[in-house]
């Protein structure tokens, strides 16, 4: 059953999708929404996604949104590898990880906050960028400190591979985008650093989508 | 086995999972963390929570910390009533809208970015005020189209109340402690009405805290 991304390179929570749709092996064809130019509040998008925002996933015809919830319908439908651990205090503490990044940190720095800074508080375009390395900081350092006291071995929940060290390496990620110096967090660092030496993340990082190298090749 | 919420009346991460608790009859005691005076970064409270946030759930001994973690494990010890649905599209679809407050509208409004935006942009009360209630309002505006959408028959995915509807009501009860009218989101009003006429939302709900009617006779 074919799938459809409707993501962008800039989006952090499309990358989450992404790398989970990569290691279940689950080919997906993306469909870029521009949103650094507003494409997702078009008309024709509204259509897709009410909200008026990416990603939206397609699968088989029906439209489901928000990354963490695409994520656990994925995991649902096509259980291997699993992305969220089968005991439940072992569930609830790699989905509050991943809750850390999707619903604290990287909603401070997505486009329609960055916007209205400008129109709120006359940010400029300087000052947009330190509010947004202030909060990728502190998503880094919750992550730091959550680290610190279970660390990770190899990855955030053990053995494998979860929704965790998704949204985690999604937070680095952001770090990337920005230029911030990942070793200010050596235990985030160094778990990223295992998430990106597998393909699955490597291929879903913003650098290594279409829209970014054409974008950088102008 | 005792459960203990470290909550606020101001939290409404703290709203969602009283609400959670309620709807399954599970006795809670909560323990204020007055995120208003900062004490969520106290080093006592770091030791409970290393996010510094609230609400954190004790169950056994066992700390959970972000609310939406929390109700999905509330939902997994103690499977009735159900608050996600059975097939995995509708979970899909009641996760994704929880996710809309939880990890896009409320985000903005909590006391860490008020405080920021006053360091970074010299906001006034009156600023961070205004700050918050675009924040809130656009919350309700996306709940509002989704509604348009998929009318809520009569709860967002059916018969049943969900993590869905815990959150729109929670949007609600920010716009309720901002002042904001309601009636500007009809079907958002209507949704907020059916549930806070249940007693697990009313009382739940901000202004029906100890630590909010304390502050208030002051």
């Amino acid at each position: 059953m074919t799938l459809q991304l409707y993501g962008f390179w800039r989006s952090n929570a499309a990358f989450r999708v992404r790398v989970a749709l990569s290691l279940k092996e689950l080919a997906f064809e993306e469909i870029d929404v521009d949103i650094l130019s507003g494409r997702q509040f078009d008309a024709a998008y509204a259509q897709v996604n009410a909200e008026h925002a990416v990603p939206t996933l397609v699968h088989g015809g029906h439209r489901l949104s928000q990354s963490l919830a695409i994520i656990e319908y994925l995991d649902e439908f096509q259980p291997e590898p699993a992305l969220l651990p089968s005991a439940p205090r072992e569930r609830a503490y790699a989905r509050s990880l991943a809750l850390v990044s999707s619903a604290d940190a990287h909603p401070l720095t997505v486009p329609r906050v960055r916007k209205y800074l400008g129109e709120a508080f006359s940010a400029d375009g300087a000052a947009i960028e330190r509010w947004c390395r202030h909060w990728v900081a502190e998503g880094l350092a919750a992550y730091e400190r959550l680290l610190d006291q279970r660390p990770a071995a190899p990855f955030a929940l053990g053995q494998d591979v979860t929704i965790a060290d998704i949204c985690i390496a999604g937070q680095v990620a952001l770090a990337d985008v920005y230029g911030m110096d990942r070793a200010v967090f050596p235990a985030v660092d160094a778990l990223a650093s295992r998430c990106f030496a597998l393909p699955a993340f490597t291929d879903a990082h913003p650098f290594q989508q279409s829209g970014y190298k054409a974008a950088n090749e102008r």
